[in-house]
């Protein structure tokens, strides 16, 4: 039984995760910890998941790390001087620490394949549909997807997509993200998706994520949670090698 | 057996409207006509199809009603003055006319039905992928679409559609076409493809159409040859009545 | 503004019916009434909604119809003797009954556009995928939809489908519902999702219905409520002449 | 300029290898050999494509591997007996041998996604698409794609499939390969379509295939032919490693 802590507990996700880690098997909540508790109750626990902010992460990170407790970490913020600090405390310390920005199965695996497969197709492009309540388009997701997906192409020297377009309407191509075109469907009745359609000599490739509801990040916290202790490097970014990607 | 003719028969699209009507039940291939033949070996003909060029297609058609053959005309560049003059051979002449921008099965009834379901949703968009060697973007399909679809919603006195966004890539939104936002893929590997999408209240419905080759417009064709002495008008624009729609 | 009752009110349904009658434009929520209460506080609606079970159903149909109050009605169970009763209801009393075994305005513009298109193509198959606690498989509205399409076919005199398998492993082409086939996937991280494919001559033409909640019926029994007074018939069975259909 | 010797090169697939040849960036075509001919001719080739047929094609290795020429081989028939002869040639002469049963790189990349996403799943099936002359039901690559998907899985130690399906007709649920699920859709107007279907937890993530003609198999050994001189291993199977999975 691994015994897992929960920072920052009564948050949206946070709540999500001590639920999820209840259902789980081969693992228990030991500690569900929130602003204004103390950390000493997440000494009972050997792996802590952090979804709180990125005003406090790194305070709490320092503590796991000097306790010799393994961290999971969902918070966002983590720019190059930050995950220093956090090597540097690692140095002393024991205990692993993975920091991920998105811990969607679905979705880091769209995004590797596409980084993967870019490469062998001479058109990619992506279409990502959201709720119509959404700020920004396209989605972060998306973007990122597209600069993996420019990233592969150029370290493989691919050619330039083709496209004889000659007369087109404003924003029927869509946006340019570092050369690769994004369209961004915003629909009622839609939660989040995404499509990154790969073409070449009469065969199509497609990458489908279909994202319901944020219940959908648990089940790479739990995967998180029970390997953490046993990956090969102290501090590790992302998710994508927990998946043998 | 309906004895048809075909005028233009040595062209892309006369060929396979031969083969068609050699292929179907039901009716036969009377006479196959091209520039520099004359007319006079359509009398053999019941039905005359037309896929020639909009510099002939006047004067083959005023033949085909003098004589009281029914046509079935695939020729572009119908206007409102053209139409007129149809209708005035009509009064003299016996035989009907059926002049369709388009004749595939397929894309008709995707319009047609993208037309009577808009009203029901709140969101509506378009998303089209073909060849990379298009020349427009968006496609003549998808732009009549979405015409289609804005006439239907403002009939309807439909709401506008929900959209949040406040950040946005240049072109991410995709083109507007009378208010409904079209999307171009071109893709290596694709043909001709069109999705509507509609969504609202926790439900998604999702018309799509993929065309592998010119061919798929022959079985319009021969529907209309099949119909059109039956029609219960003189001159029909569209196949969309034989469809029932 | 409409008043509208409800019976049933504290059902799953019924619930969802008070809350979508309060956010509609031009209605308001004059009455909710379940179990144990009586019927009077219905007098001060113009529309009753019954989403209530077959065992009382008739009752309230039947003094909703006495009182001359138009009733939209979402209960299960009406055969031909129950549909002769309403009818004789309605001789004597004033108001209008709908009663529809499918609000999903989605669903049902998929099950008749089906049924209108199926002729036209030499292929037809559906493919629903379901949450896998589903009890059934084929699910409900794929047999009927299957049904419509069959029933379509032969009125059209359609062809059989052309099939040349000759080795197959058991179930891999479905099961046939009078002749269509129709399959079912069972998927975690699904809702209710429905294609019906439909090819031919180098086209494919697919109607797809993706149901995320059952909050998707409410805007069908909003538009019953709408219509139902106007409607040219003192009884309408389903929702589909409210589409245009 | 990679020289390029073709052999079996009037055939369907052969000739099809001579154009890609041919329009490559980087490669020439040296000799074009099929039955009849002497293999002399191959002799100004660095590279030999076989798509000949198993009565043949052992001899034709022996000759390359003999002449240090590498081999790139599309002919099916090869067995662990096979194999094994190759080896030993191997040890004596020099050049590599790459044998591959699928030069679709788009079917390739999607059965070893399919495989290495299986076991993060709970839920995963298959649907293939196919024209309706197609003899086997599911189709070999179907087949293969749920073999791997199974094998992965019992590797993993994953959960059964869940499914409380209790009352079904016939087939409706597919069929059963080493437990996983497949239907088998056959269509006019398809080609050759699959889709891997896997989800949980409120998502759904979707690979799709889709193949139009048989040129989709030329880049696959157009990639072979210019990677078969660098390869690690003397033999290699299967393109994988050369798309870097």
């Amino acid at each position: 039984m691994i015994k897992v802590g929960v920072l920052g507990a009564r948050g949206r996700m946070g709540a999500e995760v001590c639920r999820a880690v209840r259902d789980a098997d081969g693992m228990e909540l030991a500690a569900a910890v929130d602003q204004g508790d103390g950390l000493d109750a997440l000494t009972a626990a050997e792996v802590v998941v952090d979804f709180t902010h990125p005003g406090v992460v790194m305070d709490n990170l320092q503590w796991c790390v000097k306790h010799g407790i393994h961290a999971v970490v969902g918070t966002t913020g983590f720019d190059a001087a930050r995950l220093d600090s956090v090597r540097s405390w690692l140095e002393e310390g024991t205990g692993n620490v993975l920091i991920a920005p998105n811990f969607g199965i679905g979705a880091v695996l769209m995004m590797q394949f596409a980084r993967k497969a870019a490469p062998f197709f001479e058109s990619v492009e992506v279409v990502e549909t959201h709720h119509p309540n959404k700020a920004d388009a396209p989605s972060g997701t998306a973007r990122r997807t597209a600069e993996l997906i420019a990233a592969a192409r150029a370290e493989a020297g691919a050619a330039p997509f083709p496209d004889a377009t000659s007369t087109a309407l404003d924003g029927a191509r869509g946006a340019d993200v570092e050369g690769v075109r994004v369209h961004a469907v915003r629909m009622s009745g839609a939660v989040a998706h995404q499509e990154v359609i790969l073409g070449g000599h009469g065969e199509l490739f497609t990458l489908r994520h279909d994202s319901m509801n944020r219940e959908s990040f648990m089940p790479g916290v739990v995967l998180a949670v029970r390997e953490v202790a046993g990956l090969p490097d102290r501090l590790t970014i992302g998710i994508e090698s927990l998946l043998g990607l």
